[in-house]
């Protein structure tokens, strides 16, 4: 029985031109983590439920995607749960499969599992997709892709100069104008130390990290809503607009903000700003949300487009503690291919290359002409050029309107006059001019155009 | 609480390897996609359950991974069904999504979905994971990559045509000899009806497809056991022994079988078997499982291991009634990613360019060799080149185990008299050869080792 064909909510089909242009995006983003000497690594989309269980905190195990045991599911479960109709209860006994939330989990199982095998410090990027149950709204959807790097085993500041070099690279390659955001944890919780509010680090850092959403006031009354002390607040954030580093530097009484600054300083030494393509900004106002971070931390802002951070990243401790491997810190990345895409679309600045279209296509007016023009379409296709052919006859109109809607700058119009004088007339789509050309030319024509 | 590091049965990671050298072989396929004129699409890794069920028969429908509601899923569940604990009632009541399990069935939901936006014949390639509920066992996995590509919205035979010579193409690249089985069901079909087998071909096409595995006397017996007469079967399968095309073309009462050989002629007259790279062969005894083909069917067998098809596909009618469109015959093919890689692996055959190593890595014997190192490296990146640099100080011996590890050719040490001198040392880890080297001349010595 015919049903209509619909998708999910929450998720999309991506056409030929939107294929081609995220893989430029990501074509980009690898060509650069390889030459920084990244390794590309995939896991599997689903996990087992108790890997992913747990570590995201509680929202993230509701958004988590779990996969319905096969067979009789049902045989297994607790009877009691059944009877209480307990979901929560039931859902480890009936599904062992989470799919992946996020390539950072699966890593550090990577990571553990095979510790034998890797040799550290160990530099991997991962490009996959990640599915999360959000509940589905304009730009929000539940499967993504995810394009992340890391380095973990070594607390070399090198890793963080190098996050900063591939941002720059890899943005300039685009054609983006962007400031590279950089802070450091320690800073933050050493001024929080400074204004004895050390044990409220992280209400403290979870509202300046809204200060360019929301604004001064607006963090100034959550702070005070969570009961920090109005006045000594104000000096506080003080200290956070004036964003002046020389004051901070001399703030006392924190050791920790003295090592968050000498990491800051140590990064810095390793780049010769002077050779950056792009801006980079000490952002004494960057906390990012996640609490995981214990170092330098990164935002990317595109300049020419209102949209927010298009990529982030920072270093954190012990990602592989949860699975039996201690000590191993490290510091990682990730793009946001959908933002940059976006980006890249508004300012309509993806280059005509991206779309792999075709250098040629043939229209034939008779079956003889289509089974002549086969084999000059095959020896361009040999040559290396992207040829395509309508494979019938039809009316020259219908043959016009297909070459239209495919888009294709040069059709190739094959009659019998054509292949009598082993010509073909080439049609410029756009100037709407044509041209008779010898068979013996055509390589060299299109490919001169492709 | 630290748990054991492990993934689901049926499941695996990919190293650096393993990843390089599968795209290499995806690569080689899309590019060669993309000169015959087919373009991506991408459709979601989840499908409403609805759009698969029923698409791939009883036991498809129970290897379909279902991905369970989120919140209170049991709520909405009718009492009965849970009282009598059936699994089997239950299960489209508490999961909505369905993971892809091919790339057929999405497409066909993408065709019809959005035929307004698409120009026919349609060719379309999509490169993408599919999981499958088969029991683990060696070489079989619940996650893999299927490569296809099809064409629909003609009929023309040039189609047929054009992925005989894809699949030389491809296969030519990859530098294996193959034999390319063409065959077609309306010859087979028509045989069937020349012996008056028509209303049994689907037992008989089942059973020939098995030849090459178990020989003619056991297709004979299963034949037998199925109720086929002892002497007239003798018969047929003496044809399909000889493989005598022309004694097939002789056989009358049949317009099927006429007309698929003059299918099969037609798709030869549009190919220069001359200058064809592979062996093409006109193979009678080429059945093909799938009972939805109904025109030509192909099959690529490697000629130097012993693997079964790595290749195959064929026309079928009819693709997307099951949506609500009607008439859109096509024909498509698939690449088997898994065996054409155990093919190149077992035969050695990788280029080492596949591997996209590191063009040299960097070992430091002090902490200000490692900060004039690190503006060498960003050099020679920048410039094109892969390179790493080991991030800290450590023992001589442990760098150069690391090296090893890494698997890397080049190694660049640099200590206080290379600084000072202006050089590194190259060292060439397979023959441990070294010399010093001007930092001036580095980026052409490493590129052309590159």
């Amino acid at each position: 029985m015919a049903s209509k064909a619909s998708i999910l909510k929450g998720t999309r089909d991506f056409g030929p031109d939107e294929v081609q242009r995220r893989e430029y995006i990501i074509d980009t983003i690898r060509e650069v983590y390889l030459k920084y000497g990244y390794r590309p690594i995939e896991t599997p989309a689903m996990e087992k439920l108790e890997t992913l269980t747990g570590k995201y905190g509680d929202e993230g195990d509701q958004l988590l995607f779990k996969v319905l045991n096969n067979g009789d599911f049902l045989a297994k479960a607790n009877a009691q749960h059944i009877e209480q109709r307990d979901s929560k209860a039931i859902t480890s006994q009936i599904a062992k499969r989470g799919m992946r939330y996020d390539l950072t989990v699966p890593f550090a199982r990577y990571v553990a599992m095979h510790q034998n095998d890797i040799a550290f410090p160990y530099k991997r990027y991962q490009i996959q997709n990640v599915w999360r149950g959000d509940r589905p709204q304009k730009g929000r959807y539940q499967e993504f892709v995810q394009c992340d790097a890391d380095v973990v085993g070594s607390d070399s500041l090198m890793s963080e100069a190098e996050y900063v070099l591939i941002y720059d690279e890899v943005f300039s390659k685009l054609g983006l104008q962007v400031e590279i955001h950089l802070n450091n944890r320690k800073v933050l919780e050493g001024i929080a130390e400074h204004f004895g509010y050390r044990d409220r680090f992280v209400d403290l850092s979870v509202a300046i990290d809204k200060w360019d959403k929301i604004g001064r006031d607006k963090v100034q009354m959550e702070l005070i809503g969570k009961g920090f002390d109005p006045h000594r607040i104000d000096e506080v954030l003080d200290l956070f607009e004036q964003s002046d580093w020389d004051k901070v530097r001399t703030l006392h009484g924190s050791e920790l903000l003295q090592q968050g600054i000498a990491e800051l300083d140590e990064v810095l030494s390793y780049i010769d700003s002077a050779a950056l393509k792009q801006e980079l900004v000490l952002d004494l106002r960057l906390a990012r949300g996640l609490s995981y971070y214990t170092g330098c931390i990164f935002e990317v802002k595109a300049k020419e487009v209102e949209i927010g951070s298009i990529s982030g990243g920072g270093r954190y401790d012990d990602l592989t503690s949860t699975f039996g491997l201690k000590g191993t810190s490290g510091v990682g990345i990730s793009f946001g291919l959908a933002r940059i895409y976006d980006v890249l679309t508004e300012l309509d600045r993806f280059p005509s290359s991206a779309l792999k279209s075709l250098d040629g296509l043939f229209l034939c007016m008779d079956e003889e002409s289509l089974r002549w023009a086969f084999g000059l379409v095959t020896g361009l296709r040999q040559n290396g050029l992207r040829i395509d052919i309508y494979p019938e006859i039809s009316k020259f109109k219908k043959l016009m309107k297909y070459a239209d809607q495919r888009g294709v700058e040069n059709v190739l119009i094959v009659g019998e006059t054509e292949r009598s004088s082993g010509t073909v007339v080439l049609r410029n789509m756009r100037s709407g001019e044509q041209e008779s050309v010898k068979v013996a030319e055509l390589q060299d024509r299109l490919f001169q155009k492709a």
